[in-house]
Formats: C-alpha cells, sequence, structure tokens
C-alpha cells in the first residue's frame, strides 16, 4: 500500500539535525528539527537519528533514508573526510553506521549544499527547469551548478566557488587568499568589514553601538533609515549582480535561485543587484535566466537528500 | 570494404571554406582550402561544396558529410538565420540545398565555433578529457564548455560568453556596452586600444609608426623590446589569466584549451596570465584543471563537424 510507506530525509548541520518524512513521490509530510548540542559521541548522533526515523516513520513502512551532512564525504567509503562544525564525525563511516541502525533500509548519503541544491531542483524554486544555479549567500557565498538532474562536480571537485569569482581584479583582500572575490564584497563578512570601516572613520556612527556588526543588526540600521548602512547593502548588491551576470553570460542556466540567512534583508539589496545583473549581462541571457527565491528554505537538503529515491 | 569509405567535413567561414576527408573513425586523410571571396551567389558556393567533397573523396564512397558554418543556425529548419560574414546566406535553408546536391549521403550542420569546440574536445588537446571548456583568443574572446560530450549551450543558448564576465566591475568599457568584461582587457582590439592610447601620450613610441595595430605589430614591437608594449602584452595576460581561474573555481573542468589568433603571440602574455590563474584560484582547481594549447589549429572546425557520424 504506497500510502502507508515514506522515505526519511536528514540534514545534520552543526548545531541541528533536521528530519522529514516524505510520501514516495517525494511530498512533504511530518517534519522536526533536533537540537544536536548535546552530542558528545558519535552515538548520541546515531540514537538522534534512530528516533527521529521511528517518530517519523512510526506505522509506517520506511523504505529509504537520505541522509545530508555538512562536510566534505568520500561517497565510496560513506566517510565523513572532513567537517568542522562536526568535529566528532571526522573519519567517521557514518554511512555504515546508520546502516546497522536500519536494517533493511537502503540509506543514501550526500554533502549537505548538494542535499539542498538538489531539494530546490527537485521540488523547491528550480522545478521543472532543465538548468539552475544556486547561491547561497551567507557567512561566505556558495554555489552550485544543476543541469539535467545532475550536479557538476568538477574534476576535482572545485566546481561552484561562485564566491571565489573575481569580480574585481586586484581588488580587496578575500578569506581565500586572493583578491576580488565576490564574497570579499557581498557575504556577511565583508558587510560587516565594511560597516566596522565606516563606524571607525565616523565615531558617531550607530554602527558602533554594537559589539558585533551581524546581518540582522545591519538589516535594522538600514530600516531605521541610516544612509551609510544603505550604501554599504547596496555596494555588496551590485557585486552580486555582477557575479549574477557572470553566471547568466558563462551558463544561461533556467533559473539562478537565491537562499541563504542574507536572503533575509533582501529588500536592502536586491533591487541594486537586478539593476547590475542587467546593466553586466547580455538582454537575452537575462531575459532567459530567471533570478527567483528559493521556496525550501533551511529545508531544502532534507528534501534533497531523499530525490535518489524518489521515482521520476 | 570500411577503408573506401570516408566522411568529408566542411569549415564555412566569411573567406574561405575548408575540407578534410576524414576516416570513418575519425582519422584526417586529406584536407584543403578554398577562397570564397568570388561566390556572389549562393549556387557559387554550393558548387565549392561539390568540387571539394568530389575531390576528398574521389573513388571512396561518401558515407557523411559534416558542416560548420560561421553564424547563426536554426538547426531544426537548417536555416541560416544570420551571419555578418556570410551576408548571401543569410535566411537560406543551406542543409536542405546541400541535401539536394548530394544524394542521398547524410548531412549534419552546426556552428563554427561548436565545431571548433568538438574538434578539439574529440580529437585535440580535450582528446579523453570528460569536460573541457575552449577559450577562443582573437579579436574577441568567445568560449564554450563541453562536457560528456555535450556543449552547454544554455536555456536560450548564451552560454560559453566569457568574453563577457565581468573581472572588474565599473572597469573599462566593452563594445557590449556593459564595463570591466575580459574582452576589454584582452583581445585584439582592446590590446589596440591601450596601445593606441599609449602612443598618444608618447609621441616617440613606436607604435605610432603603423596605422593599423594588429597584434602581430604589436608581438614585433615586443621582441624588440618595447617595455610600454610588453607591459600592455602582460596587463592582457593578467587579464586572461583572472578569466581562467574564474572558470577552474566555478567549472574545474579537465582541461581548458586555448586557441585562436592571439595565441601566435603567446610568449608575451602566457606566463603573466598563468601567475594570475595561480593566484586567484584555488589549489585543488588549478592543479587539477590543465590549461592546454589548441592542437588542431584552424583546422579544428572541420573534425568537429563530422563528429555526428563518429562512431566512439
Amino acid at each position: 500500500m504506497p500510502g502507508s510507506e515514506v522515505y526519511v530525509g536528514f540534514d545534520l548541520g552543526g548545531s541541528s539535525l533536521k528530519a522529514s518524512s516524505f510520501s514516495l513521490d517525494g511530498e512533504l509530510q511530518e517534519r522536526c528539527s533536533i537540537d544536536t548540542q548535546k552530542c558528545l559521541r558519535v552515538e548520541d548522533y546515531l540514537n538522534l537519528f534512530s528516533e527521529a526515523a521511528n517518530s517519523l516513520s512510526s506505522t509506517k513502512h520506511l523504505k529509504g533514508i537520505g541522509v545530508a551532512v555538512a562536510g566534505i564525504l568520500d561517497l565510496d567509503a560513506g566517510k565523513v573526510v572532513d567537517s568542522p562544525n562536526l568535529p566528532i564525525l571526522c573519519g567517521v563511516p557514518l554511512l555504515e553506521m546508520l546502516k546497522d541502525s536500519f536494517p533493511p533500509t537502503p540509506i543514501h548519503m550526500m554533502n549537505d549544499a548538494n542535499a539542498a541544491a538538489f531539494g530546490e531542483y527537485f521540488a523547491g524554486a528550480g522545478e521543472g527547469h532543465e538548468s539552475m544555479f544556486i547561491l547561497t549567500l551567507g557567512t561566505g557565498i556558495g554555489g552550485s551548478f544543476v543541469q539535467n538532474g545532475e550536479i557538476l562536480q568538477g574534476v576535482s571537485g572545485m566546481a561552484g566557488e561562485i564566491g571565489h569569482m573575481v569580480i574585481e581584479k586586484n581588488g580587496k583582500p578575500c578569506t581565500c587568499g586572493s583578491n576580488g572575490c565576490l564574497e570579499a564584497y557581498f557575504s556577511s563578512w565583508a558587510l560587516a568589514r565594511d560597516a566596522k570601516t565606516h563606524a571607525e572613520q565616523h565615531p558617531d556612527s550607530p554602527i558602533g553601538s554594537s559589539d558585533e556588526i551581524s546581518p540582522i543588526f545591519l538589516a535594522e540600521l538600514a530600516v531605521s533609515g541610516d544612509h551609510a548602512v544603505r550604501a554599504i547593502w547596496e555596494n555588496g548588491g551590485h557585486a552580486l549582480g555582477v557575479g549574477i551576470a557572470n553566471i547568466m553570460n558563462l551558463l544561461n542556466p533556467a533559473s539562478i535561485v537565491l537562499v541563504g540567512g542574507l536572503m533575509n534583508a533582501k529588500e536592502h539589496f536586491l533591487a541594486t543587484a537586478q539593476r547590475a545583473w542587467e546593466a553586466n549581462s547580455f538582454e537575452q541571457a537575462h531575459n532567459s535566466s530567471k533570478v527567483l527565491l528559493g521556496k525550501l528554505g533551511e529545508w531544502a537538503g532534507v528534501r534533497g537528500a531523499i530525490q535518489p529515491f524518489v521515482v521520476k
């Protein structure tokens, strides 16, 4: 009876385990988010996986489990190779251990950024599009290009590093050691750097009233009418728009999907970004590559994680 | 008898028709290049196609014809939609007319840039690589991304416009109407513009001795030891290297193949370009994406044109 069968998708990040159940055609049923701050051992994580899966599948037959993990994975070995946010799991054969926890349920593991891209591509803003570029705007800037249902990995897995596309040669220094990267103009850290510089030059600026210059704080100042902070957002938006124009001219994807924490402040930069991508790309390119807002938010990863099981 | 069967590939440009015969597995046999300056009617072109094909196949059985055309094509209709360099053929149902000339030989038509990309990918510098980005360095800068034997076209055919990737936001004006494009820093016209500016500021510069500032002229001045001209080549090379770094970080192709007329002057810019792509891309990206020189030169298109027939 198909109605009583489910897939469960997981998305394991640095501070939470998100989990959702889906019907066999990928429709969301239930979901939950569990705090993982108290996990001190691998077993603690495994217990949370089991509890969540049991709760979400309950009387239903668990037909497949998809797991997204924030880290660099060795998919052949089913291992977490490196993960700054999940140090306990580094080197751990997570896939094998999960299979032991859920015999005989088939389990598929993938990187969390790829899972989020799959989620938006198959069931979110990119649904029905042949090709999609997803831009994750947050502390850093990440990206993935999905075409015909496959993520472009590159010959050594380095494809998609849109945050480190140079948009101003010999420009501002980036955390990667290079100069002029998109991320050095638009990212949480770049905005904070520009705000800090302004506050140092203008001691009366309200920016100086806070110890931590977060995007939320800068959005509040922009809403309050602070012209300098508004200009910082707009300069960042211009850089983002140039980066988007480059994607349009180089890949001309059906959609360019914007996700990530900075999108909560989109009213402060998106209009400027649009002017920049229209000014810096061919008309035929920006008319055909649609810029869209992500639909699944922080739940894109759990949906993408089960995609390998979904009957298309 | 397979040895007596051939494919013939054509590459029709603004001033010449190149033609080559190939064995069934794509090995070059004979080739010729015919001046087309005297072609005043469509029939004149068709006659040249027939003469060349008859000469190249002679006693052999002509098993397939591939035609590359410099222009925008409607492949479904087999028409040349637009071609600045072949005005006589605009709107002409060339494929149908060629089929009438060569019954019952199967004929395949494609754009010349795509054919050149296919040539290098299947039988040139990119042979055996899963993915390749080809950069054509000439009057303008063109590009194509080939993966798993397919050229990335983009949702409206605009993909590959690497010449108009912005590498300096709000930078130098480009012919496309945008600013800071790669082509505005490295292309025949950008080099000539920089040389002209220098000559205006330095009336004693040997640049002023020529009416036309061609890449060949600038290469000769660089060889002669002109420091200003050498700096112009190196500045261009730096911009090229930044563009290549962006391809490495975004697509991480197995190979990046450089072709086009400017490559004749590669000793004046390639070392600088390499320093720039190494400085502006991740080590893992530039170590895995190999930058290679094209192997087929101006004969890449005829080889690419017959690729649809070649048994892989």
